[in-house]
């Protein structure tokens, strides 16, 4: 290649990454949760039991339910996790690795939906408890966003980007390794969990970029 | 500057970059702890009590004492935080983002021993309490290193360097803002918390890198 044909194209990436990284990324925090089968929810609070919606999640159509569960490993309990509607077809339980000391298992980093293999644990409700034999994961970070939003951003479903939050309060972070999910059913949102949003001193709806 | 210059110029920037990102600096994780005055000490454990020592940090001449103590804020309480030793000039705790939240308090992001107007908070010994108006901090990210590490790594005192870790276990993290100590009673080592350690998935021991 030429030496300014280089330099045209280096300019180029270079022009487009800081295009993109001047787009404000709403941040997510989530906090432990479970996503329930519409059988283990029966199991935990009763057959005829409904789901309830506490409030809208920022990604259409989820919503943070009022009921709770306690989850249970080897070395503890963690009480008081959130349910999310609506039922999925597999449980899904997300929690930090904080939380994962506390309960004495070793969930691995997943995207959701990936449980193959992810860590046992059980379920206690108020009316009955489950044991689920997979479906503990930590989740690995990652962006939502449409179909829209990603052609802004010049993003594609399933690319993995760099994503830097938390300059404002002083503890500047880059969270390599976020996958980006596009679909019409999404929102842009970066999506944290509870150690990554402290690592860098941020909080829901605060701002995120693209670097 | 001539085109050449200024491509001589970074080029030996990046050499210096690359260099240095090849040495592997240990990681330290930090769990909330305590470091007290003999007198807060002889409040919460009884006149003629004895600060006695678990097991030595990497920092030289810094241990782990077996005593423990509670915390207290206005909306909990965290039990079983770790003294250090030895005793120090100002009482000092040091605290996650998520201890931070059991307890209440909004402990601000500070490099050790600058602690006015810091959180106040109480604490509590099997023979006293003792309550301090500020020494409640989250202690901000950075590097010890000795004369000769830092001269080995091209850096000085108070530098404030990116670091990344975190990236074998697939939570790759850059945190920026790490100050640097040199010190001829230091040796290299990152220091993290725990929300930080557990956003990159690293633990004691592993190594990180300086980019």
């Amino acid at each position: 290649m030429e030496h300014a044909e280089l330099v045209n194209e280096l300019a180029a990436r270079i022009s487009k990454r800081l295009e993109r990284s001047k787009i404000a990324v709403p941040i997510g925090v989530s906090n432990r949760h479970a996503h329930v089968t519409a059988e283990h929810f029966a199991a935990l609070f009763g057959p005829g039991a409904v789901l309830s919606r506490s409030r809208d999640l920022r990604q259409p159509g989820q919503y943070a339910a009022k009921e709770r569960i306690d989850i249970s490993g080897p070395k503890g309990v963690v009480g008081g996790v959130r349910l999310l509607g609506p039922f999925r077809a597999k449980t899904q339980i997300e929690i930090s690795l904080t939380d994962a000391v506390v309960l004495g298992l070793k969930p691995p980093v997943r995207e959701s939906g990936d449980l193959a293999g992810s860590a046992a644990l059980r379920l206690i409700g108020p009316c009955g408890s489950v044991s689920v034999s997979e479906g503990l994961i930590v989740s690995r970070r990652h962006l939502h966003c449409s179909t829209a939003e990603a052609a802004a951003l010049g993003l594609v479903n399933g690319e993995v980007v760099r994503v830097r939050a938390g300059a404002v309060g002083g503890r500047a972070t880059v969270f390599e390794g976020a996958v980006v999910r596009v679909s019409n059913e999404f929102r842009l949102e970066l999506h944290l969990d509870n150690d990554e949003a402290n690592a860098a001193g941020v909080q829901t709806g605060e701002m995120a970029c693209i670097v």
